[in-house]
């Protein structure tokens, strides 16, 4: 059972960024360019940047919505709880929900920065990277440093520029950095490759976990171009499945001992079948194949690799298979798969049968010890 | 604990054609375009079809090999055990394995029958389809009727003219029907169109339950392109999820009351998950999406999808959360995943701490049930 002084820890959030967050941050030059909020008819809100409108609300900001008004979807600031974008509200509608301390990813700028990434001036999309973090730092997170947990971008598109950002704001007190789930999926090298390197030894170096957050990379690929929009949503986790299959069988977790990874919103009810299927792969194709022959696939997820879940009753029947100390919880505030405001009741009623050390474990301290949080 | 006198019954192997199959069927005019082998060097035969080589053996035929021997693989008949392709050898296999029935898949023709869709010339394809039918219901079923369950192909490119075959092979015995697990990825309409619903509905008439074999519309899409072949090995059962939760959200189970699907050697531990996952979309999307309303998908799942597994000790733990009665087992003779000769043992272990009573459900009678076999 859920004991009642647990602090809930939830490490997959979603921060609004307020309309000046560029506005009051980016050089001069560049603040015609900068990503900034067109005002529209009927309260409507669209995200301008480099000239182009970019992207409207909706299903990224329902929380407290019944389902049956999801269709229309806010559409605006006006129309949101105001604890999308600012930080007071927001503990207080953390302490509505029961959720004690969270980590708190982009909206606008996509999971792992891919709304700057295809900026035509990568020179400013790398300005607008910068941009963000120090405003997750020095205004989201600093206005309640024991309760936001730092999660930052890096300018993925260019690694030393990546290094030196992880670097930056590792001494400013990150505690996360959001890395693609797929980046060969953007064009990009894999992490097959050794092109991460320098980046992975970065995180791995500073001690800062890193977060994949599921569709970081685009949405499921290969799903019925007729089918409704939530079949895709309903299969987000197989983003994720394949993620963590990638990485164990890839070099990075050989290259890096010291590297922990986040699937972020995953899921955890998958994880013992993936480990026992890729295990089997590995036993029979581990000969023919470049890969570690070394090391089980399960292994290296044991030392590296950590689920996260929001509802998942599936998971936490399993949670010995999968390792009670790898489950994360994620509240995932204000996005459509959240509890808000029953989030706590919601997990407690999960972790009924668990014993408490377990529940605490699930619920506080696995967050807490991985994002050495509080510092 | 798995009884003694359980006749295992396994629904996902695969036989390979003899170099005749289609020789001595198809039409007159057919024979020199008909797929048929070239001998070439060092025992390599190459499957040939309308005059082009299309396809050589290799991981496909490795039952009772050592997975040390997998890189290289038998490029021939003369390197494969007999059981792949001689009926009576293949008995002698599933004894010696400890399976008594089992329905194969093509092994040249796909899954599917794919191989045949890509031929130039339909009338062709089409042939070769009804050639291939005929042998697995005249040859290869016929030898030993009580051990060999009939799986047909169907010419799905032509949806009247597999209606035809659907109603021609029931007549004759088939006992299921292979479909296109991802139809859209080649091009056709997707299960959420009403294309399919003629082909549907003469199998629920048949009273032919459908198998969709893993892998049979292509290998899961967005793998790393220089991520090693068992990366995408390890991960096909994604393909099944895909299937699982479009069919689900599809209109085929409201419309086809009586449709069975059976998604073949797709594993069976990622179930659980996956319908908590899907229910959890549809209560929070289906106000707004175009789905139906009343039913939760995992009543739909109850009352039409059978998973099967090979080894997946994480679906048995859960396999009340599944259905015991949705669970058939798949020896997946003589494909890499196979235990071969081992096969019994493997499963035994399995079920070590299964009820008696849910062990022969699940490794004989849920099958026989479904498929209504023996006659």
């Amino acid at each position: 059972m859920l004991p009642d002084d647990t602090r809930v820890v939830s490490v997959d959030d979603h921060v609004v960024e307020h309309a000046r967050v560029w506005l009051d941050r980016l050089p001069l030059r560049s603040r015609e360019a900068a990503p900034q909020i067109e005002r529209g008819a009927g309260g409507r809100d669209t995200w301008v940047f480099e000239g182009e409108p970019v992207s409207d609300f909706g299903l990224d900001v329902v929380a407290g919505k019944d389902p049956r008004e999801f269709g229309i979807g806010p559409v605006g600031f006006g129309d949101m709880r105001p604890g999308c974008y600012d930080p007071a509200a927001r503990l207080a509608d953390m302490d509505a929900e029961g959720v004690w301390a969270q980590m708190c990813f982009p909206t606008f700028g996509g999971t792992a920065g891919t709304t700057f990434a295809r900026a035509r001036d990568k020179q400013l999309a790398a300005d607008c990277v910068r941009a963000y973090n120090d405003f997750v730092l020095d205004e989201w997170c600093d206005y309640a440093p024991d309760r936001q947990i730092p999660l930052v971008l890096v300018p993925f598109w260019d690694v030393p520029a990546a290094v030196a950002e992880v670097e930056r704001t590792a001494a400013l007190g990150a505690r996360s950095v959001s890395l693609l789930e797929a980046p060969h999926r953007l064009g990009l090298p894999s992490y097959h490759s050794d092109h991460w390197d320098p980046l992975l030894r970065a995180c791995e170096e500073a001690q800062l976990p890193v977060s994949m957050h599921f569709v970081s990379s685009g949405a499921p690929q290969g799903v019925a171009p007729d089918a409704d929009a939530f079949v895709s949503i309903a299969l987000f986790g197989v983003n994720s499945v394949m993620a963590c299959v990638d990485l164990l069988m890839s070099p990075v977790f050989h290259r890096f001992p010291g590297l922990r990874v986040v699937l972020s919103q995953a899921g955890i009810g998958w994880i013992p079948y993936v480990l026992e299927r890729t295990d089997y792969s590995w036993e029979r194709h581990r000969f023919w194949c470049d890969v570690d022959a070394e090391r089980r696939p399960s292994e290296l997820f044991r030392d590296h690799v950590y689920g996260c879940f929001t509802s998942d009753h599936a998971g936490i029947a399993q949670r010995h298979a999968i390792g009670v100390e790898q489950i994360l919880f994620s509240s995932d505030y204000p996005h459509p798969d959240s509890n808000w405001p029953h989030t706590r009741k919601v997990l407690a009623e999960q972790l009924d049968d668990v014993p408490d050390a377990e529940a605490r474990s699930i619920a506080e301290g696995n967050a807490r010890r991985l994002f050495r949080f509080p510092a």
